[in-house]
């Protein structure tokens, strides 16, 4: 079984500038190959430092990534960190030199002196072409090891990976070695623990396939690692617990692998040639946000309101004034009244209508800081629920009230 | 001068399904505590793997942060990987137990059998105080070294960062240790090397204080980094840097330290006692998202439209249907049309209105994807800019749009 290491090279990794996501979308990706990532880290720009990441990384792992450190500038040190670890020279080449400059060209600047660095490699190693930026990757590889640099920048290193890279480790892997199938099950209305007690045994940690539980703003995700000799039966058994575990969670599963939450619900209005819009206090655009992420949106959804004060709700969407002053902005009654009227002034099949109080401020002991309204107005239903995600801070109300939104939309719409 | 190292452990780290957050924000803090991070590492739930990082780590750094791996499950196993790097037993604690069980039963669970071993310590070490979970840190401290594990979760691990070992930092430093002063100017509306063009040898990397650059979803922010003997001094020269760097970049800084835009363009609205309202077509409520994203942005944001369809942008806004059908929904004409209609429908002082291609599908020859056009009205104007910010993903030119359409409305208010 081949196993990887990830170094990331840059200051900025190490002074709290940038979050590193390069690690974790290549040892997503690296899972999906079936190699397993056994470690990784964080190196600033110096050329002692990367040599001594390499040469520790090279003690656990058969195949190394390296991502940053190959620009123009003084502190690109990669380069020479490689040819240190090891032990050659950096060799010019001007066929690299002339693809830079041809760059360049094509962009219409002229070619600053400092970018001619990019055209030294290690003496043994190759290119690996970028066809996205200047930086052309490096590659070392012999019959046991593979190291790869690759530029900072997540798009171009994730092109380079995906294009040069991931064949190449397919390429080398061994009789033998495992397959990993990798399905994930998206859940939504219940918690971690409950979803795991349903699962119980299911869940152990030597079972074949193995399944994770990850739970990310308020949505769970059971990630179901098959692994087999053969891709087909790995395959199988990811594929017959996907359809086991479905069937224990139930109507909390919304949907599968990469799917949100808006694009399932997007599905099923588009399947049942149906359409909606939103009307949104406290939740200020978001709803309408995460519809219209989904490219091809607009041919369900309509528009939406943002009603942030009591006027707005009173003119745009015919809510009564004396509703809002006998209950208050934040209650059931106005909450209703926004789903019908936006319903009936958009002319959508399904309104969705959000009130609540995001605070930090505007709580009170009867209406505290968290409460809020969801209705869902349909051809023949229209339905409030009351939620409470507080005391908690302003965007976690907000995301939870949306994807609580889109959920009993979701549940509305049937399976 | 004292330095760090940060250890992250867990599985999730390195399959990724998460990622990292809490190596950028102890780097982030550290630096402000004039503590450099030197390197830092993700490695797995295993322990020898663990005691193996402390040891590289311990040849690093003085300072060395571990999250992660104390929680009550067999694969917690930091608590194990400690010990074994210091070559103790892990000890028993009464009184920790009696602690974890007193936080299950104020929350009325009872307490699992598995919590005990978050009782057990590595002899020698000290519990550091979790004030929001279950698991205890650990802390080990000598005349040269202090090594503190502190939970995964990021919550709990930056508040028992600032509550408990924050102060210890500051009350290690020794004589003579230099103190970091950061400051921050976020700009907007030019690239980072025509920023870096004009500040030329200010951005030098041996200058005091370092100036460096970072750009992050269209935003460029210039960290202003002072380093002195005592802290007035620092705090003085980045005081006057900020000055300094804000009178040659002119109209291009918009804020400071962690200010975002949507707050700026609050505060102006607020200052000047002035009303907002938004119609969006392409953003589809992204803008209104933002400016709600904002803490009492109810005193000067008045509501929103997300008129994604025709019919929408007519009866919602007022938009000559003619006009839709001459010019077509993403002219500049619709745009003003649909601002000129929601500050009118409003009653607002301004109204910011967009309208474009957001792809991927969508564009023409003439009308390619990422065309948008953005109108700002106000009491006595009505102003549309077109841009181009294509071809880029769906998320990218959605996110420009918002960001161009804030400056503009910046811009409009006056300094």
């Amino acid at each position: 079984m081949q196993n990887a290491a990830i170094i990331t090279v840059g200051n900025e990794l190490l002074n709290g500038y940038a979050v590193d996501t390069n690690s974790s979308w290549l040892a997503g990706k690296l899972l999906l190959a079936s190699i397993p990532v056994v470690y990784s880290c964080s190196v600033s720009d110096d050329i002692e430092e990367i040599k001594e990441a390499i040469q520790y990384a090279s003690g656990k792992a058969d195949i190394i990534l390296i991502t940053g450190g190959l620009g123009p500038t003084d502190d690109d040190l990669t380069r020479n960190g490689l040819a240190k670890f090891l032990g050659v020279e950096l060799e010019y080449h001007d066929e690299i030199y002339d693809k830079i400059k041809k760059l360049f060209k094509a962009r219409k600047y002229s070619i600053p002196e400092k970018n001619k660095v990019q055209a030294y490699l290690p003496a043994g190693t190759s290119e690996i072409e970028n066809t996205l930026g200047t930086a052309p990757g490096i590659l070392y590889e012999n019959d046991k090891k593979i190291i790869a640099a690759m530029p900072g920048v997540p798009s171009e290193m994730q092109k380079m990976f995906e294009e040069s890279i991931l064949p190449k480790l397919f390429s080398r892997r061994r009789h033998g070695d495992d397959f990993f199938i990798i399905r994930k099950i998206k859940c939504i209305g219940a918690g971690e623990s409950t979803i795991a007690e349903m699962l119980g045994d299911l869940m152990a940690r030597d079972r074949n396939p193995q399944i994770n539980c990850t739970v990310s703003q308020g949505i769970i995700t059971l990630h179901i690692i098959a692994r087999a000799e053969d891709k087909k039966s790995a395959e199988k058994m990811a594929a017959e617990d996907v359809e086991k575990l479905s069937g224990i969670l139930g109507k909390l599963v919304y949907g599968f692998d990469e799917q949100s939450l808006a694009e399932v619900v997007g599905q099923k209005l588009s399947e049942q040639k149906k359409t909606l819009a939103t009307a949104e206090s406290c939740t200020g655009g978001l709803i309408a946000k995460m519809i219209t992420d989904i490219p091809g949106s607009s041919s369900y959804f309509t528009g939406g309101w943002v009603t942030y004060n009591n006027e707005a709700k009173i003119s745009q969407l015919g809510v009564e004034k004396g509703l809002i002053e006998k209950f208050g902005a934040v209650s059931s009654e106005v909450s209703a009244a926004m789903a019908a009227g936006a319903r009936q002034r958009s002319g959508a099949d399904f309104a969705i209508a959000v009130t609540g109080i995001a605070g930090p401020a505007g709580g009170t002991e009867q209406k505290p800081v968290g409460l809020v309204f969801i209705s869902i107005a349909g051809p023949r239903t229209l339905d409030t629920e009351q939620f409470l995600f507080g005391p908690r801070n302003r965007d976690f109300i907000r995301l939870r009230t949306c994807q609580n939104a889109l959920n009993l939309l979701r549940l509305k719409l049937g399976s």
